[in-house]
């Protein structure tokens, strides 16, 4: 309510991203190397995304555009954001390029065994290190993401068998400068349902993190991380959605994911 | 399977169109006029939906391209029906030319309430006439489109303030036309989930119904419809996918809604 106060005695009517990393997946719980394998959203997962929502809901935020990317846990994430909203009817586009970074052979491994096995270290390496790739699929692994239908509309050098956070922001940047900024051009309220390290690469540009700043950063499920712009696309503000206590607690909690027990 | 072997044969892939009425929504169960109120589907509902998408599944579709209205009981059908296929990736395209028939003033009475107040041959009238409107709705309404944000784009002209059938399919054939069936130019599946009367529209154009045969056709709920043409787009074949003991039963129980109890 003051900020909408502010925004009328300023003559400012803010441009918005509001990005939201998709909630608890099935994986998550298991504590898997997920990465584009399509895992569903577990009970309590639905339930964050439905919450993220009613909040935007609350604090009367109006999104004209959505996008996502092409695995389960981000679009049905979007899709109860929205039904909480009562805005199911918003235009939504997806994209393989919003994906989370492609794990590679790992995918399927359980976190803390692959920890034990390979150490701490190791694993921090694959998780966060800016530009090292995990162990690759072979193109035809029956896991490559050349054998699902979807991905019909890719090259084989668009086919991620592994990627390093590098190589995600690298295939995402196309999409976010011609598409998703584009979109501010006729809108003013944008939003972006998608995972912690396609997000990551949005958040490196926005902030101007270096790559070290960004592997630190923690993105928490299902928090609206908003973006405001003046009308060149300068960035103000930007600031979490919701309780600060909980939201801390969630990035911590992220943050402890790869460590073996 | 023995399809399958069918198509093989004759080396002919037919295009498919499957049509998707919503499933049970909150007001079908109260029996009310629903129209372009925007009600949630019922618990009862959002499991025909899933069930729908399940008996696609494993009967093998693969539509490409989906269509859906603007109203919330469509697009969670539709939402649910891909979860249940795990396509919830596949491109959708909304538009309220797909949206219920507009019932007008009458929208949030109780049909048999209403019946017993106006008589079943009013109330048949004004559920099932081709080109009888019930009262209409004022510009200004809370309850109007106008009044909406969502309907922004539309002209007051293209406003429903109430609408018979003829209005209903009058509006929705420029986006069948020049929409969804320019789809098939690059596709050969095509989904489309919407509502009783907007479907009826385009079945009346694919089956050549005459006004009279159309008002007595009752879609069931959260049945795939599916439409099955040769490469110029001649219509080969039309069925219901699923039981036909219980298809002949739901829409039996549409036929029934409007009588007084």
């Amino acid at each position: 309510m003051q900020c909408e106060i502010f925004y009328n005695i300023n003559n400012i009517k803010m441009k918005k991203l509001i990005l939201i990393r998709h909630g608890e997946s099935e994986w998550n719980k298991l504590n898997l190397f997920t990465g584009w394998t399509d895992v569903d959203l577990s009970p309590k997962g639905l339930e964050e995304a439905f919450e993220a929502g009613k909040l935007l809901k609350q604090e009367n935020y109006k999104p004209e555009l959505c996008f996502t990317s092409y695995l389960k846990r981000a679009v049905k994430t979007l899709n109860n954001v929205l039904d909480a909203m009562n805005m199911d009817w918003l235009p939504v586009q997806k994209s393989w390029r919003l994906n989370e970074k492609s794990y590679g052979a790992i995918q399927g491994l359980n976190k803390a065994d692959t920890a034990a096995k390979y150490g701490d270290e190791q694993v921090l390496v694959w998780r966060r290190s800016f530009d090292v790739q995990p162990p690759a699929l072979e193109m035809n692994d029956p896991k490559s993401p050349r054998m699902d239908a979807r991905y019909a509309e890719l090259t084989d050098e668009q086919i991620p068998l592994t990627e390093s956070l590098k190589d995600t922001i690298e295939r995402l940047m196309p999409y976010y400068n011609d598409v998703i900024l584009k979109a501010f051009e006729n809108h003013d309220q944008v939003m972006v349902v998608a995972h912690g390290n396609s997000l990551r690469g949005i958040v490196k540009e926005l902030r101007g993190m270096t790559n070290e700043e960004i592997i630190k950063f923690n993105i928490p499920t299902a928090v609206p991380y908003v973006f405001e712009f003046d009308d060149n696309m300068n960035l103000q503000n930007h600031f979490f959605l919701g309780d600060q206590e909980e939201i801390k607690r969630k990035m911590e909690s992220v943050a402890n994911q790869g460590k073996a027990k």
